[in-house]
């Protein structure tokens, strides 16, 4: 038996590549703890001769990191950067440079929400050597972890991300509304906790039901998870009564329905109020 | 320094859920090779008395597993099913009643096209404890090896992933086409590759331009990867041309033509034949 006795990355090594001195790694660390994290993220942080994180990434994850390497936060929180995007291009790029293995470790997806599209593209027009390694993101940890399925027979065969907050913290005014609100049978909005009010109203006027039910997914997979099931039209009620926080994950559309019968992780957890 | 001396899984354990007989895990394992796998899955391969996988799963996956773990593939493939699902819900059934740690190792995501949520149902029904343990979906392992962003500021806010194949085999007909196309900024198709001619006639009565940029990504992150760009107009023309099959993942959207910029994958690729 092998499990736990030998290192798993060893053993998977012809899977993971080697990070040369120089280059830079965009690399989703997943939406949660360290368990989310691939393989490829693990190593890509063993190696690593200094990292620049996200503001939201578990301790767990930078706990694998080299003792020598050098860890340095650049996240966002709320809206608010407290290192500008233009600062974090220059980091990679000058960090780069100096000869250093550059991990940018990125809550979720770097393709999804997280702008590693331009900081990607400000490597590649540097001139910087790069690889992006792929994430568990948000969405797919709520849904997972809340037991509603993204997917299913007869009832979606089609689901739709999207960001709920736009560079000016408002709901983008720019996408199709009624087109999206029809064309996806499921919707699954990032940000959107402060937008709930203004959501709800416009996928309402775009024709989804009022009584279509809705999923707030807080902390997915965390101690502290939190899921909240309301109807659309009463969502923005809801979010106010529950004192929802960013970052939340919504999702609307008639799958949440399946997490009365799916909710495996609430059957899980320790059980600490009950005595017997 | 840590890297690779330490057992990576013992290192996160406090984040590794303890596998108990009598229980199913419905676990993705990633679009791709054992470099995809989570800490979370790889600690249920390694812990598990019996799995049953997908055809795709990367055989790097599989050896992780106990020596002494019964492995048995209920692979689909190409839309034929060897094993029912009915037959698939009633071995995992049958072994948790057995008292095995059962898992389930899926392609994927279990709830990204992957019958997953039925899975979870019959379990649910049949009151045996489950856990579902996301996974990288197709979709972003192509966004990543491809170099093409699913969101990108100015560009995508919003993208769909939909499957291009029912049970029929046929392009879902229940999809409201037109606003699905004008609604999303991004398509992201699955089990397109058989389809791709009805699926680009019908997205473009749906009024996606012809001269709109597709990308089909192959084996995305494998030594086999291909990214084959081209236009909506020409689709179905450049999918015969290039002998494509299935499984493949098609984008369509103006994020892909960041490809041109952010193929890092072909530029890390070895050269083999150049010389000097």
């Amino acid at each position: 038996m092998h499990s736990g006795q030998e290192d798993i990355l060893a053993r998977v090594k012809h899977c993971l590549p080697e990070f040369a001195g120089g280059s830079v790694w965009l690399c989703g660390a997943g939406a949660g703890d360290a368990g989310l994290l691939t393989l490829l993220a693990a190593n890509a942080i063993a190696q690593a001769d200094c990292i620049f994180y996200d503001a939201l990434i578990d301790a767990g994850c930078l706990a694998l990191a080299r003792a020598d390497a050098a860890l340095c936060c650049v996240g966002k929180r709320g809206g608010r950067a407290s290192v500008s995007q233009a600062e974090i291009n220059a980091a990679l790029t000058g960090a780069a440079r100096a000869g250093k293995k550059v991990l940018r470790l990125k809550g979720g997806d770097p393709f999804v929400f997280g702008r590693g599209g331009e900081e990607a593209l400000a490597l590649a027009q540097a001139g910087i050597a790069f690889r992006i390694i792929p994430g568990i993101t948000a969405a797919l940890a709520a849904a997972s972890y809340a037991g509603i399925p993204l997917s299913q027979r007869g009832m979606s065969q089609s689901f739709a991300f999207i960001t709920a907050c736009d560079e000016s913290g408002q709901l983008p005014h720019n996408i199709n509304w009624p087109a999206l609100a029809q064309g996806a049978e499921v919707l699954v909005f990032y940000m959107a906790a402060r937008q709930i009010k203004a959501l709800a109203e416009t996928l309402l006027q775009a024709g989804r039901g009022a009584d279509e039910p809705v999923a707030f997914v807080i902390n997915a997979g965390l101690a502290n998870q939190r899921v909240v099931i309301t109807g659309l039209g009463q969502a923005a009620e809801t979010a106010k009564a529950e004192v929802l926080a960013s970052p939340a994950i919504i999702i609307v559309g008639e799958v949440v329905n399946l997490h009365a019968q799916l909710d495996w992780f609430a059957a899980a957890a320790p059980k600490t109020k009950e005595r017997n």
